[in-house]
């Protein structure tokens, strides 16, 4: 299939990054890397997580964070939420753009030490979930299965396996009169290669055609620009990533790993490819600096440090 | 066409990698280094250069690092000499596996700051090479033209102009009876993706079907593994990388821009793609995490930290 003409990027690392973070990040820095990214122009920018602030204390300010930032218009700012007390905590703040993704792990170790739930346990969830979504008026139009390559506890996963996870979560929307218009796919550990991405997008376009693919991938093994093509050449035109490659598991079983594809590498790739993205990369390359001195850390991102080529051609032609 | 069934992987981390750090490397340590990656099994170790103490303080102890290495039957050890006197101090070592390389930048400006020539001095100077390479019974078998992608002075380097300097090289070499079996094409500043990858390796197949291609892939904006990968997917079998993806360029108009590929990333994507290296990748994880010590800083390889999938397969299977 030939390269897409243009492809929507989801920004996660405010939310993603975060999470894993060690030393506290102030709401004050969060709000200002937000309200940075607002201004690169991205489609969809994930903000925070409403979850307990036991298990995640570096989102407890969710609410505080979400009043902070400027929304810009034309970008959707959305949360994560596990529960009905999330979804509620989100819908006050009356600043978020609500989804609703019905989502399952194809590893039913991660999943059990990610969610502490089995995979039909998930699924039982989802069930209600759909009713809880429904009597909050949030529209479930996606679905997503996460390590849905492989995982560091079970190795590889049979795409298979992920086709059959999706049919059920398919079927169940059906059944709730929701329509599915997007199908992620998330490599939360790190085990898709060009060739896995291949096979498992191949299967699922077989079977949905006319599903669109959103592909979350993470650079674990260094393979996550290579991976975002491969998914490129077969059509895909839906990426989440995290600016400088914020990110990470911190269930996935390995100190240090890198996180999400850097999304300033993912845009400058798709630029390069000829493929537009709406991205305004050379200001991307300033807030990824800003992150990593948010951080306080150096971040993996490779574009803010050897430069755009287009900053370089247009150099060279002045 | 068909990924290759074995690739070739040189490694360079010794040579390119010792070149660009700041703080200075004992010759003991960089001993270590190539014993250590003699343990991993590569059909070629780069292990220093042969120039002026004057312009690389750092390859001083080019002598010391060969009398103390202890050479692997099957691993070729190799240097890089620019003239006659590196060629002679390389021989006078005995412990080297001679090379003789012609080669040439694609790109004027960074021709002139890298080796303080331009195209057509490199070219006459190229001449004399062989007759110095000749002098000394040293076979010149290969041309490598760097920067063959783009470069950071002069932009995008249009690939006609690159099949036209390795003719050049070519025909010189025909004047002179020798008989080049491979071409390498260096990426120098990082500014090949995989269509271009894909466009200049067809055209150099094209013209010399029955020659080998070597590609030297720096990762300076995150397409290295992309890049080779796309390579592959030409028939590449040969690469060029660096352990831990140690090394950069000193005069590449970028400050902490990445170095090559990281071997051990390479290595890892061509075991998953199925293709055989003959290197021991668990021993070069380690290894690679002997080089971040030795230099003291982090390096960028990936697989490192997040741990080869076959080992987490194997953990599993356990």
């Amino acid at each position: 299939m030939a390269l897409p003409k243009k492809v929507l990027i989801h920004e996660l690392g405010p939310r993603e990054g975060m999470q894993i973070e060690k030393n506290p990040v102030s709401t004050e820095d969060k709000v200002r890397l937000v309200d940075l990214l607002s201004d690169c122009v991205f489609p969809e920018i994930e903000v925070t997580s409403f979850v307990s602030p036991k298990w995640v204390p570096q989102m407890a300010d969710a609410e505080q964070l979400i009043a902070g930032i400027t929304r810009r218009p034309g970008t959707r700012y959305t949360a994560i939420y596990l529960n009905a007390q999330g979804i509620e905590r989100a819908l006050r703040t009356g600043k978020l753009d609500m989804e609703g993704v019905l989502s399952v792990t194809a590893s039913e170790t991660f999943s059990k030490k990610n969610t502490n739930r089995t995979i039909d346990e998930t699924l039982a969830e989802t069930e209600k979930r759909i009713g809880v979504l429904k009597e909050h008026r949030i529209v479930a139009d996606q679905v997503s299965v996460m390590a849905a390559f492989g995982c560091n506890y079970e190795g590889d996963v049979d795409p298979a396996r992920v086709v059959g996870l999706i049919g059920r979560l398919m079927a169940m929307a059906d059944a709730h009169g929701l329509r599915i218009e997007l199908i992620q796919l998330a490599d939360t550990m790190g085990w898709a290669t060009p060739g896995s991405i291949r096979r498992l997008v191949g299967m699922v376009q077989d079977r949905w055609p006319d599903r669109r693919t959103n592909m979350h991938l993470h650079d674990t093994r260094g393979l996550g620009l290579a991976n975002a093509y491969a998914a490129l050449e077969m059509g895909v035109d839906d990426f989440d990533s995290a600016v400088g490659g914020l990110g990470g598991c911190p269930y996935a079983g390995f100190k240090g790993a890198a996180g999400n594809v850097a999304t300033e590498d993912l845009v400058h790739l798709c630029e390069e490819a000829g493929i537009e993205t709406g991205v305004n990369l050379e200001r991307l390359l300033e807030v990824a600096r800003v992150a990593e001195e948010i951080v306080g850390h150096p971040l993996p991102g490779k574009v803010m440090r050897g430069g755009s080529l287009q900053r370089h051609r247009a150099a060279h032609a002045a």
